[in-house]
């Protein structure tokens, strides 16, 4: 395995409408695309700073896993997410390595994207997301 | 204030003889260094993926940052860390805009670089350090 880049970073907020402002007026530039994931009972907001994206999440439903994020932990960083290229093998790579996955299989994500996710217990509390933009090379 | 990219992201682990295999394992790197900071009573992992950095960070005292963190929260996702240019503005301009400083001035970081905490208080939850080299232009 070997992501070329942090695609973005997760940020589970209570409020896309208080947190967008700070946001724009910390990285400079503007919330470029709200987006709802109802697969995952998010909605998104996303800034784009160099090679990277800020995710920012708000939960859709208390039950959701970010709900359920904000309830245990409180707002805060909650995933990191690299990109690779070649999501399944990637996945077959880290399932051989022993390390435990949340998704077996790729699913669709923001932005079109073909994601998974790593579970925390095998990767030191970092819940991290593999993807893979399809539409274009990384 | 408009930082250049993500410097890197702080991730506290207990043992970095641990966690370093796994993380050379996922990102397909070698670590490139190691570092005590002892303001910080932290022994440091560096680790390149595109423009950005994972830092990976040990405790070397539980009365510490990262020990209490550690303790209180578990391993984890600990802060991030954007690159600016003119830390001393940036720190101004924060709190001018209200957002409450950890840190009112300049100290020294890992690497040389010239570094400042946001408090999570003011930053929906998110450790949040800004970060300047001085000896390249970013």
């Amino acid at each position: 395995m070997k992501p070329s880049h942090i695609e973005h970073i997760g940020i589970a907020v209570k409020s896309l409408e208080e947190a967008i402002p700070y946001y724009e007026h910390l990285l400079g530039t503007t919330c470029y695309a709200i987006e709802e994931v109802k697969d995952q009972r998010v909605k998104t907001a996303f800034f784009k700073i160099g090679q990277t994206k800020i995710e920012l999440l708000e939960s859709t439903d208390p039950e959701g896993p970010v709900g359920k994020f904000i309830e245990k932990k409180g707002e805060g960083i909650h995933h990191i997410a690299f990109a690779v290229n070649g999501l399944e093998a990637s996945l077959e790579e880290a399932k051989a390595a022993g390390i435990k996955l949340i998704d077996e299989k790729p699913r669709k994500g923001a932005e079109g994207m073909h994601i998974a996710f790593l579970h925390p217990k095998s990767t030191f509390g970092v819940l991290t997301e593999l993807c893979e933009d399809k539409n274009s090379k990384i």
